[in-house]
Formats: structure tokens, sequence, C-alpha cells
């Protein structure tokens, strides 16, 4: 399973991505699913990937291959971001049909991205495209898009992400959504990357990586889950308690 | 949708379910899903049910027709929680079959549900029953079940609840649970049943409904957000922010 997150805040952008990549209970891998594009002073563009891995593996490499080949359309040519995102939907759903015609069930072969990122002075931009090649947009009554194992980490997210939050205090609330999911399903885990974009930088203002051992992963988890337990103390008692 | 929770402490029991019942996103109604049979002194047997709702209901048809009409087995015959899941998984798989055989797929006559209470002076017993019929106790690892609509409202659970918890807490916790399964997906919805059962009551401790203007259900959810947004202010700071 995969669980990444884009937040996009009217500051900037918060990536927030996991590692894991399971194939069997007893076939454990890390993988990145945070690929990331930057011309400083040009675009910065990110793509997040979920799904199976072959597929999401193709659509990179035919991404890289067109870049380095200067193809008809790549990341450096296209003008906005979502051009981007149709060029990456149509390659998407090509590979996923050339996978099917093998012979295995549609389902097997899903992937899921979310583009994101800012190209010269035009809005930034955070697009999610869906299995099937079609594709939305941030709103800003609803700033995140999530792909993969999305529901753990949803309720924190449905409470406190609104478009003028923070970037550092949405970047946090990204890694506690990421915490709640991997406390919750084995099969997202770290190393977890995080990307903070400030916006018009037109380059990675942050970027870092959480290996299971980072002393900030560890305190955070440890601060918040304090924190929720105070917050249980102060909920209003029940009528017979009082 | 449906939610259902059960957490199983050693001081007692607390259930919370949700009662939408949606049929289609223009069919909306309300039913129960936990269904309490006491017999005072005698024994206390909750089942939460989530799932197709005619099987449900066909279930507790039955159920309920084989205690007025003293059938070889019923709810007050059976000695033990055990026996009473192996009734009941037994009715319900005998439901969905008959179903199934009118034509539809498996699928959408699936119905779980959870049996939780105490005979006696016998232990407590909290059982899950899967769609087909096979069931699993609680663990004292793992002391709490769901059914339905899971995800959501895992994480505080799974950060907070042990089974040396204190019953008020963990029923104010269940009904934070339920707070944030409601906010994420709108087929889950009120009002709320809570019960609280406390070891060896052999009868209902606490019964209550929550509607959606019930001021503890408002003032639960206003200060568990305030904390939430508190929390995320105390958590460790970047390295760049210091």
């Amino acid at each position: 399973m995969t669980y990444c997150l884009s937040i996009h805040c009217n500051d900037g952008l918060v990536l927030c991505s996991d590692s894991r990549t399971p194939a069997g209970s007893d076939q454990w891998a890390q993988y990145s699913k945070m690929h990331r594009f930057v011309w400083p002073g040009n675009r910065l563009i990110t793509l997040l990937s979920a799904g199976n891995l072959a597929v999401t593996q193709a659509v990179m490499n035919r991404i890289n291959h067109d870049l380095q080949h200067q193809a008809a359309q790549h990341l450096l040519s296209l003008p906005s971001l979502h051009e981007i995102a149709e060029y990456v939907a149509v390659i998407s759903a090509e590979t996923q049909k050339s996978m099917i015609k093998r012979g295995a069930p549609r389902k097997s072969f899903e992937a899921t991205f979310i583009v994101a990122g800012q190209i010269g002075q035009a809005a930034m931009e955070t697009i999610l495209i869906y299995p099937q090649g079609n594709f939305i947009s941030q709103s800003d009554y609803y700033p995140f898009l999530q792909i993969g194992e999305t529901k753990y980490g949803k309720p924190i997210l449905d409470r406190v992400i609104k478009a003028d939050i923070a970037l550092e205090v949405a970047a946090r609330c990204a890694l506690v959504s990421m915490n709640s999911t991997m406390r919750s399903n084995k099969t997202v885990g770290p190393p977890i990357e995080l990307l903070i974009y400030r916006k018009n930088d037109l380059k990675m203002s942050i970027y870092m990586t959480l290996t299971s051992t980072d002393p900030l992963a560890s305190q955070l988890a440890e601060v918040w889950n304090k924190g929720l337990t105070q917050t249980l103390e102060q909920l209003p008692k029940f009528p017979w308690e009082l």
C-alpha cells in the first residue's frame, strides 16, 4: 500500500509520501513515491505515485525518457500544470492498457498520481490523476488531495487543514496524518519524504526524509499521543460524572 | 454505510453505533443498529449490525421470533456468548444464502455483527461475526472491534485504547471516533447510540442516544477540534524554525 498527500496552502505546497512497497507479506521493499523535477527559476513539478509499482515505474521511465530525448512533449516543454497532468494521464492510461492486454485483470494494474507544482509566475496547481486517466484539481474549500491508503489519515486533515494554514503547521499536520496511517496499516511505512514548496520559490524550499529512527518523527508521535490523551481528559464529562 | 464500535475494557464494555441508512444518495433513513437484549440479573446481550439492511433485519426478526416462540435455541436459553455468536452466525449465513439464491451477487447481501455482553458470572465477551459466518473474539492486546466504515475512526483508538482504560474515558473516545467517521463519510450519521456496561451489572449501566443537536455532541466536537489544533501548535518545530 501507499499513502501520499498534497496540501495546497495559500503560501505554498506541502507534499508527503511513504516508501513502503509490499509485494506480499514476506516481500517488503522501499521505493520513493515522490518524484521531483526542478529547474530552478523556471519550474518545480512533483509527481506522487500510488498503485501497481510496475506501472508507476514504467510511467516514470517514460517521462524521464521523453525528457532526455526531448520528445514532442515533456515536463520542461509543456506550458502549464494542466497540460502536464494530461500528458501524465495519457501515459498512465496507455501503460495500464498495455499491461491489461497481457492478461491480468484491470484492477491489479491501477495507478494514481498527484501532480503538484508551479511553472514561472502562473498559479501553483495540485492535480489528482485517476487510474482511468481523468483528473481533478484541488479546491479552495478542500485544499488537500490524497492517494493510496487515504482514510486513516483523513480525519485530522478534515478538522485542521484550511487554505490559509501556515506552511510549517500544514507540514506537521501532514506528518501526523502519515503517522496515523502507518500505525493503522503496516503496509504504509518509512522513510517518509516531506517537501515544502513556498509559492514563487521555483525550487524545493525544503526537502527532507524521515527514517523510522529519526528523532523528529518519534518526538512528533510522542507529543501528539500525549496531546490526544490530554484532550481526551478535557472533553465534557457525562451528566452522571458531575 | 454504518459505523459500530465495541470497546472491551477490564471494567466493562462501551458500545457505540450510528443510525444512518442510505439506500442511494436521495434515500436516507435512520435505523438503530444497536439491538439490546437485557434480562436484569441474568444476562445482557447486545448485537451491533452492519451491512445489507434487509439481511440484518431478517436476522433480527428471526432472533426475536425464536425468543418469542421458545425455539430450540434462543438468546435466553444459550449458555455462553460463544454459543450465541455461533447461533447468530448460522442465522446470518443462512439468511444471506437464501437471498443470494434469488439472484443478486453475494457481495450485496453481506452483513457483519458484533455480539457483546455477559451471562451470569461468566467473563464478558465481545465477538465479531463475519459475513461468511465465522467469528473472532477481542484480544487483551487489541481490546476493540469495529464493523462498517472502520478506518476513519481507528487512529484515535489505536493511539488511546488499552484494556485498563476507564469506562467513561473509553466512552468519550468512542464518541470522538464516531465524530471523526461522520465528518469524513456522510453516510455515517446521527443519532448516535452509546451503551456503557459495567462488569457484573447484568443490566444496561448507561444507555443514551445523541442527536445532531445534542449539546454534549457539539461540545465534544468543539473541545476535540480545539485540543487537536493546540496539540498541533505544540509539536516539535522543524530545525529551520528554531
